[in-house]
């Protein structure tokens, strides 16, 4: 793991585990709000935040996501950092395809602009950053927080009319979001990062009790929240589309691949159909990622070759009620 | 590796490879026959010759299968080994679950028996290992030639009648055995033990040019030789069966599972449920082998959960012409 220390940058190429071989994820130290108030240090406004992402990471990916499901494209401008994570932490090398320089700072290391935000930064260097030009500084780097305010707080620039987080759901897209996290969202890595048996048998029996429930849940529902697109679908997507290219053979987390479910892989063939979602998935950033970046893992850094799944192969999902919102609508969907 | 150099012991946990970073598998050197010639040193006997075996070793599988096929149970007694082989080779640790102890000479390791058997022997210490009680020495411990010998060399001793190198198929068997070696058998270990890219992708390429090639002709064949059960379906198996819990996640051979292909899984379910067959599939001593063996491929050493595969689901294939040699057929399958 490669973290700031007092502002200082420490290199480890193993993340950190208890005693008992468990994988323990870090808190995020970012976590100040964009709110439509004239008092508020952070308000909505165009082309005043920037967001840093990593096409490899499912975290980063759920705010990639949002702003092109919303179309903040004009809006919230961003870099790429390069997948492959070395010692230095996350790296801008704008030679390689998929990755930009920093549109903000051309720094070279995304570390530079956590000790620009915080010069006694004590943190992970991770991804997504939110970070505003205004203040030269981060807004946030908590991913469900970035999509939330992504979300709730840009109507004004969002070129199209959706909203995920719909008056009427919320209360079950917070529970479903909560309910996902540990078991699958947080749960591949607690398999793939356990450094015992015990703690990544118990991350495999949590992680495919909680697929299996889904799968049977979105046998008559079209959406974790119920008839909507939502939130907590993002939150679900970023884990489903890594999955079996990544997490079933890297993080051996292989009882069942989701192509193999009934429900889970259709689902999964829907959301990735949905105008605004293929182009955010870049899966040679993630193959790259996971397979070259963990050499705790898989030690001579070789890419697994991968099944090659057809995202695209219809799902007949719309026989279900409801449907994406309508700003979301493809031409063949609009008439439902 | 762990191998004997001029009778010395030498240990290192990792495989060889190239400088290019492709698996080599080495020859090994016990290559005897055994014929029923009254000149021949070694003659076909009962209760003369032992098997050390681990049910682990898709190799010695064969062997041990072969043995199970004919019904040499009685003439033939065998030893396993610890499915997990540590720094001083493999060992004999009784009191371990479907494990034995050495019957012949109660040795600790196996590597004893080699330096029994010739004191300055320079090799790897494998399984299978076929031992003459009567000389006191190792006859063979090449896979192919002691299932060979078994098959054609004891029928005396078979308690079933069954040959799986019948006269006019002995071209065919002999061409399919060499044509698989390559790319599947052997290929699963070029693709898990390559350190480079390169090796890795060619190794890959190759497997599943070959399963994709077998599983077209198993459409309308019953075997790969044709329409008889032979030690080409052997040698084929003891890989296929470890394919979906092993080879897939851990020597990364995910491009596609064997339970995908329309007609290897049908194939290999009706070769698992062919009589004689299932007992020798130990798939607790095979996943603990490969998951706990090379830390340079799974560092942890965490045994993958891997799915539950239904071996004993009906397969159909007997639809197709021919069968099993009737010392084989069941009660069902009897009457075709």
């Amino acid at each position: 793991m490669n973290m700031l220390v007092d502002g200082e940058w420490h290199t480890d190429a193993f993340e950190v585990t208890t005693e008992d071989g468990a994988f323990q994820r870090q808190e995020t130290p970012f976590r100040d709000e964009i709110r439509a108030d004239p008092d508020a240090r952070f308000q909505p406004e165009a082309d005043r935040y920037h967001l840093y992402v990593s096409y490899a990471c499912p975290w980063a990916h759920r705010t990639l996501l949002m702003r092109s499901l919303l179309g903040l494209e004009d809006a919230i401008s961003v870099s790429v950092v390069d997948p492959y994570r070395g010692e230095g932490g996350w790296q801008f090398t704008p030679e390689k395809d998929g990755c930009t320089r920093d549109h903000v700072h051309d720094a070279e290391y995304l570390r530079e602009l956590y000790i620009r935000a915080d010069p006694d930064a004590t943190c992970r260097v991770t991804v997504p950053v939110l970070w505003d030009t205004k203040e030269d500084t981060i807004v946030n780097n908590e991913s469900e927080e970035i999509m939330r305010l992504f979300d709730t707080e840009f109507d004004e620039y969002a070129q199209r009319d959706v909203d995920l987080y719909p008056e009427g759901y919320r209360d079950e897209v917070d529970r479903v979001i909560d309910e996902i996290y540990e078991p699958i969202n947080n749960g591949v890595y607690r398999a793939g990062f356990a450094t015992k048996q015990d703690p990544y048998d118990e991350a495999i029996d949590d992680l495919f009790a909680a697929l299996d429930h889904w799968d049977e849940v979105l046998a008559d529902q079209r959406y974790l929240a119920g008839d909507r697109l939502t939130e907590a679908d993002i939150a679900m997507f970023t884990t489903l589309v890594r999955f079996d290219n990544v997490y079933h053979t890297h993080f051996m987390c292989n009882v069942q691949p989701i192509r193999e479910y009934d429900n889970l892989w259709p689902y999964l063939r829907d959301l990735y159909q949905t105008p605004g979602v293929a182009e955010t998935v870049h899966m040679a950033h993630i193959k790259e990622h996971y397979y070259t970046t963990h050499p705790d893992v898989n030690p001579h850094r070789i890419v697994a070759r991968g099944p090659d799944l057809e995202f695209s192969a219809p799902h007949d999902r719309d026989a279900l009620p409801g449907g994406p919102p309508s700003g979301l609508r493809t031409a063949a969907s609009a008439d439902d």
